[in-house]
């Protein structure tokens, strides 16, 4: 008997594959861009190298879906070889690379992944050198550092599209929905830091913004352009704004509902940060005056403990949030997956894996 | 009698007329790019058309030499229109927009020509409408809009090199030496925020990077490969490190110099903010001791004024760093010209204009 397939068992085998053509690429960018350029001596090049490197020791410590992506969206189009998928996916891990160092230094996050943050570890470096003002010092260089993976995002992404038929597409759609991203990342530092609650029509712009076109339509999209197949970029963008949503709401739930051994994090996790989420946002519409005030007093505040994310799961359950959520993720998936038959001509293979990461995406714990 | 030409007449002219161009080509920019993307209703925009209006007017603050040396160079090489160099020029306005944005938050500068900076703008609005912590969200938005100058940079970028057989090579370009800007300005930041003294090649290095190949070489360059010229490209990236240099070593004289009236600020100004330029290192390498007390006493002191400044300006003469700072800024600008002379083919009405731009970069009184 064959044994049963689990969903997420084809994509993550996938991811994992492309994760390592990834670090290959971002090995020879880290040889061939952390070197001084030509006439300029070494010694004047400040820092370039270790800079690099610490660089790419920080993007390789995701999964690296996104560049997979890039992989998976031109093997959907064609059976050849896609020799530019490295440099677009090597800058997609750049560009992220970016973000995330800034929203470490936005969300005051020390840590990523279980490893000291960028502005974190520069700010402890500048200490141990007797830094006026360590923290600010980290913060500056931690900006400068994020800006520099842009620099260099999009020096790959040039290099690999030069020549492409839809290369100044590729660059012009990247150039864009990173724009979106930030706009994004905006909108939710002001969702945090202001006493205003946003509606769900703002949150779901956020959801769309930040996580979907950007993480799922654009490197899948790029992966298409880049087999010369505009069409299908088209249709793969809009799998890839559902089946990012589809991400997203699942991550809100996970955040919680989700097991701690499992994710890593406490149940009370996204309480404490007053993420808003769409559940949250339907939690305070609903709940009478006084529960709200006490949902007002947990979300946000350092203490919520295991107790408090026990009694909100309650109440997201007897308020018939959390089931409407689960059917409202599982009509995405299901359009998700509508959405990838229709497109003309995939090959069988990478569809697979697509149909099989939209069920993970779905049905994951972590 | 014809009356006497003044160093920069020409010069300041040309960039007058090219500034003006510049902000027809950065309206169209917000009105395109200000607008929400197709099938994004406005709603869901967040923010975008605001923000694009403001960075437009951040932007047009300056004198906007960077773009018009992007028409310099392309006039340089060909008489003909150069419908391309609008873009270009547009955006290496962006990403100087988006390094000046990041740097206020670096140099926590509140103004910017006399205006708010954009974070400390985004902070003052977050205060009024009852922020948690308005100076941390004005820094994160800040952050984020300086990532969008790059972003729409290089989108315009892309734009306009599309199609142009020097294209790839210009994205090449401002990739990489944008990355060197970064690593100079990390370099700047450690300078002023470690108990550290640079050395001269140190300084060096930073000016090259920061000033001189950003400033001056690459939009000049970039203009000469949208005309196709790759040969007067490389020349004139020389010229430009060689007019950079002129260009810095005159603004530190000025520093110390200049006439306040004229300056815009006191003569103690970068005494306070304990710039680390080369006139600084010279004077802290000669001084004897008991001089190097008194000096230490006064760099980078809130306290210092006129009184400090003159002092240190008849240190810097009498131990003749001033007069010798004098000769190798002469001496380099010499060399700037004879770079342009030798030069093949160039044009002889923008030739003239540049070759009057070097004399004023090293005349100029503020």
């Amino acid at each position: 008997m064959e044994p049963v397939r689990q969903p997420g068992d084809l994509a993550l085998a996938y991811l994992r594959s492309r994760r390592q053509l990834i670090m290959t690429g971002l090995s020879s960018l880290v040889r061939e861009r952390g070197a001084a350029p030509a006439g300029w001596p070494a010694s004047l090049h400040l820092g370039g190298t270790e800079l690099m490197a610490r660089l790419a020791e920080y993007a390789g410590r995701g999964k690296m879906l996104r560049g997979a992506l890039v992989y998976l969206g031109a093997e959907l189009c064609t059976d050849g070889d896609a020799p530019s998928a490295s440099g677009i996916a090597v800058a997609m891990e750049l560009f992220q690379a970016g973000l995330l160092v800034h929203d470490d230094i936005m969300d005051r996050d020390e840590l990523r992944r279980g490893k000291a943050a960028i502005h974190a570890s520069y700010r402890d470096e500048a200490a141990s050198k007797g830094a006026f003002d360590a923290p600010h010092l980290g913060e500056s260089l931690g900006i400068c550092a994020g800006d520099i993976c842009y620099f260099e995002g999009f020096g790959a992404l040039a290099r690999s599209v030069a020549g492409l038929p839809l290369g100044p597409g590729i660059l012009e759609l990247c150039s864009g929905e990173l724009t979106l991203v930030a706009l994004a990342q905006m909108a939710d530092c002001r969702f945090g830091g202001l006493p205003e609650e946003p509606d769900e029509e703002a949150i779901l712009a956020v959801y769309r913004g930040k996580t979907a076109r950007y993480s799922f339509s654009l490197p899948i999209a790029c992966g298409a352009m880049l087999a010369g197949d505009e069409a299908t970029a088209k249709g793969l963008f809009a799998v890839g704004e559902l089946a990012g949503l589809v991400f997203q709401l699942r991550d809100d739930e996970i955040g919680l509902f989700g097991d701690p051994a499992v994710t890593g994090k406490g149940a009370y996790s996204d309480l404490r940060e007053n993420k808003k989420t769409l559940m949250r946002a339907r939690l305070f519409a609903r709940a009478d005056a006084a529960t709200r005030l006490r949902l007002s007093s947990i979300y946000g505040s350092p203490e919520a403990g295991e107790a408090e994310a026990a009694w909100v799961r309650g109440l997201v359950e007897g308020l018939g949030i959390a089931g409407e959520l689960r059917r409202e993720r599982e009509e995405l998936g299901v359009q998700a997956r509508a959405s990838v038959e229709g497109i003309p001509g995939l090959r069988p293979v990478p569809k697979e894996t697509l149909l099989d990461l939209i069920d993970w995406l779905s049905a994951r714990s972590s």
